[in-house]
């Protein structure tokens, strides 16, 4: 089925309906032999977590994971990693008042005419909590590249974007500021940004940027699925993500050739990244890097407009706790996505000689 | 193998290199029963067709589809649509300075690295030649599809961006001038502006957008194979692709909720269309729209510098016939991608309810 | 991954260990709007239940399946099918004799120098205790296709061979006796055999047939998934399956063509069906049936040789709780995977035509 | 689409009808760096070739190869290998008589009704001669595995099975007769029984065996393929199979344990070889070895009733060049299909562990 499977040597299949029991996935083709760190998978469940600050979302998702298979003694068998993620804190009580309406911007509608048939609480499938499922995934596809170095940030929030470079250094505070900015003055200044925007019962839209350090030459395909190509697919499979840039992007469509062209060192680096780490759909050494575009969340904690299923437009107050900027939470789901594409390049590539 | 095939039940194997003896494909899953318009295919193929007028490449290439299985009587059989393209104008001498030496932002660096080993005439396997046998296939899949009508155009060039509206009637001054913008005038600036750009011996990057009428509410998938993430994914396999957004795209990261969500009317349309046609993966019976950055073409018609297998850096100038900014041929090739993924998401959409 | 995932559009991706904490699956592109019937599922549940009589295993598997996904209110919603069955009744401590011994025949030492670390407890991954999750899935499919009537039973038990023929009337009794066959007399026979065979400390295989009545004619692909070899690679995938044969089977090859080819009626239809509802791959419309052969258990209840991790030979003598004799528990699991294969070509050809 | 594809890694998708222009195919994922042995490759398909002696059929097919790409100086390059085989020797006029009716046990009636429209011609896709591009493919397959002998021998024709053992010694006679057989004295009755079947104007089946020695401890896959199983697939995929068993196969199921099992030596080897190379779906180091059944060919030189389009049972004689007995033809076909699956498995073995 198209949609059933994530990847093509590592593979996560996933189910799980937002106020279902669970959430969970199968992972499949993870080598065997990796040592599992546990506490880096949990550390990753934890940013993605709600509630963490004033900015995100007040639900509470204690979010433990729960390994059904595929590691035994702690090191992976090679054999269909099984999990699940309990839905503990659902209320679903709280979406009664959505069991008959088409929320704007939602899933709600095409879902219900596509099927004929949905579960409305909170989403069902297509509530950003199935991302839950990616961060477990991703944070073991982290293990099995640990060279590789997957760092996302939030770049803008609205129509304010950050424009200091992004080195190490910079990098190292994102996990100390709740935005995840790569700048705690600029960080502190989103922060008051979306508390007005929250006061508004308005929602904000945003940025994110990954730069990717580590990944050698040669990961990647010509045609198909280029690497760009499969990064691209894994952005724009997350929830309210509207583009995908990397490289030179959209700016790059600007330049004449002679600008963009990134020259040779003798070695066989580049003096410059235009080509943002990736040539001819194959990883040239140099660091990957792009920038994923978020929506504003559909879901505002004010009145607006809804179509009901006897085809009234009726008025309706937002209720439940929904984030009124998604982009600090959706940072290491970005990531997660990033390493289940890049450690299934690093398989892949384990094929290509004789 | 990743990358050997395009699509879940209409798919896409292809081959090929710009100077072997043919480009080729087999697409399998086409329906039986259809009757093909030929000439329909013809045109496409002829759209795609270097040294159209002054502003692109001006080698020639026939680029005649024979078509060796799938059809009996013009008539598809459901059998799998094997086709060759033949390499008719192949001028291999025109390459030999290329043999040892990797040109910036080419794929002769990471391909040789890669594989070891690499046919380096016209770029070989990396060459958008390959993009003959793509448009032959979605001229196939335009026609699974009648209902629905995809029609991309040149929205800018380097920095120039046409701002006007584009409705129905700009949309067929498309095929009336060479840029293929959607405004004569503009088009006619900007075929001056390339002009120069190439008396410069440079090239320069473009953007083309897209609109797709008449597609239905539901093809699409929830999670791993959105219609918008398998639609961006097919742009980015474009060569020279380095940006994809549909609906509002990056411009929608910095809107607010209140402003980005559209309303419904009360027949379930949208009165404003932020969404680009799809909510949650799935189309919503409204315009799909996208936008795909072109980086400007690497090969120049002025000296620079190229690294060669000792690991030297020389100065080479441009030869060959090569487009000075490749986004007017490129106008089918993002349609033949968009009809590819829209045909295979009408096909897996039969599928969907009991 | 290869063996990731078993199907093309409804498929199956399963996980689980015997002795780790659960089995279970996601069976995915099961159509929306299938009102389940959930006592179905638990029948075939407790039709593949190990326990059920003096000639299986004693074991008690309770083998209770909990949706976690894809259902709500008792109807399919389109999204995947989550679901896990616990591994209740686990006594790890029965298998310490075998952490560092291989069994013969068993899958112990191929694991061991494969992944280079296993999970030997109960066979891990290798036990046939993953079936349970095929029958939660196959059972599902069943209700997919209502019209396709599956009946599979035991032909052979070790030498002796069922030769009667076997009607309707024949297959009704096949849930009336512990060995499920069609003639209760043979029953009787062949359920004294199995407890003398276990007597000895012994084991036998035996031959498992199965009729499918109601595929209508067009199911199934021409080349490379025809119908019969699909049922082949599910039936194969079946533990201790040893071959498959389809309509005249091997007999066929001791055939002339003047006797086997099937002579058609006026209405399209066969007087004989040598071809065992198959020709070209699909399905004729005819019933269809096949036979497949199951090798004797090779866990002993008498002393056997084992290698142990040094490269020792040791004799060991069986412990646990094993089957004299398989094919009576393996009559669910032929069934459940013949309707996965067969669901998934009906829901494939929905796509054939324009 | 199912069946558009056959491999995971290594994959072929082929096209084309026996009296259209070409057949051919795409081998993907084939390692750069092979340097092919064109020779190797043509001597496969002559093999495979009609008219090689009084017991096949008398057409000519020169059947070569033309590849179009994937290969650079001799070596394969890592991109797809495109391949035609011209149909050279068509004579369509011999197939008029078919146009209108269904043979008996042939895929005419199933592919009418199925797509609603046929290519009747020689079969057209159902044709044994799309087994030429297997056998390229599969030509390669065995270069990318050269440590692996893969040995097929015709061992039983009609009710005649040959009962002498097969040792290195006997695989050596195979190609010094006509009939593939490894003993030259039962080829020579054989060849007198298949004249003498001819002479009636009738067909008869047979059974080929393989077997294969070289393939290392750990190949395949534990679940979903199995490497028995993708043997087995593949080898039902053939035209006219009917069964396959390997190892002990359909007489293992009359065994008891103590029999079958396997014991082991020190060195991790087996003193028997019950489990025919593979345990729990993994090659274990010893011989892999099945048995495929074929059933008779059903074009006959004979008078037999046909079905047509309106309903009517006529009579009609065979026409057109056929064999009277297909296995010693098939022999290559069942070599190749053999190696596909065991490169692939070798190459997806690269990716097992960390």
């Amino acid at each position: 089925m198209a949609g059933a499977i994530f990847g093509s040597l590592l593979t996560l299949s996933t189910f799980g309906e937002s106020h279902g029991p669970a959430m969970g996935g199968i992972l499949s083709g993870c080598p065997a032999g990796l040592a599992l760190d546990f506490e880096a998978i949990n550390l990753e469940l934890s940013r993605r977590k709600p509630g963490q600050s004033a900015i995100v979302t007040q639900r509470k998702e204690p979010d433990q994971v729960k390994f059904l298979s595929g590691i035994y003694q702690g090191v992976t068998t090679g054999s269909p990693i099984g999990f699940v993620v309990e839905n503990a804190n659902q209320k679903s009580g709280d979406y009664d008042h959505l069991e008959s309406v088409y929320r704007p911007s939602h899933a709600d509608y095409t879902y219900e005419k596509k099927y004929g048939h949905r579960d409305h609480r909170g989403g069902g499938r297509a509530s950003a909590r199935e991302t839950v499922s990616w961060v477990v995934a991703g944070a073991i596809a982290k293990q099995i590249i640990p060279q590789v170095r997957i760092s996302a940030y939030v770049s803008a929030v609205g129509p304010h974007e950050y424009s200091g470079p992004v080195d190490d250094k910079a990098l190292e505070l994102v996990e100390q500021n709740v935005l995840r900015a790569p700048d705690l003055a600029w960080a502190q200044q989103m922060e008051e940004f979306i508390k007005s925007v929250r006061k508004d019962g308005d929602t904000v839209g945003g940025v994110i940027s990954c730069q990717v350090h580590g990944v050698p030459l040669g990961w990647g395909s010509p045609i198909f699925d280029k690497l760009h190509a499969n990064l691209g697919k894994a952005m724009l499979t997350i929830n309210a993500v509207k583009g995908f840039e990397y490289g030179s992007g959209f700016a790059g469509a600007q330049m004449r050739g002679s600008q963009h062209n990134d020259l040779y060192t003798q070695d066989g680096r580049t003096q410059t990244n235009h080509s943002g780490g990736i040539q001819g759909g194959i990883s040239n050494g140099e660091a990957i890097f792009f920038r994923v575009a978020f929506k504003p969340v559909a879901t505002l904690m004010q009145a607006q407009e809804v179509l009901d299923k006897e085809g009234n437009i009726k008025t309706q107050s937002g209720k439940g706790r929904h984030d009124p900027c998604v982009v600090p939470r959706a940072v290491p789901i970005v990531e997660a996505m990033t390493a289940l594409v890049l450690a299934d390049a690093y398989l892949m590539d384990r094929t290509t000689k004789i």
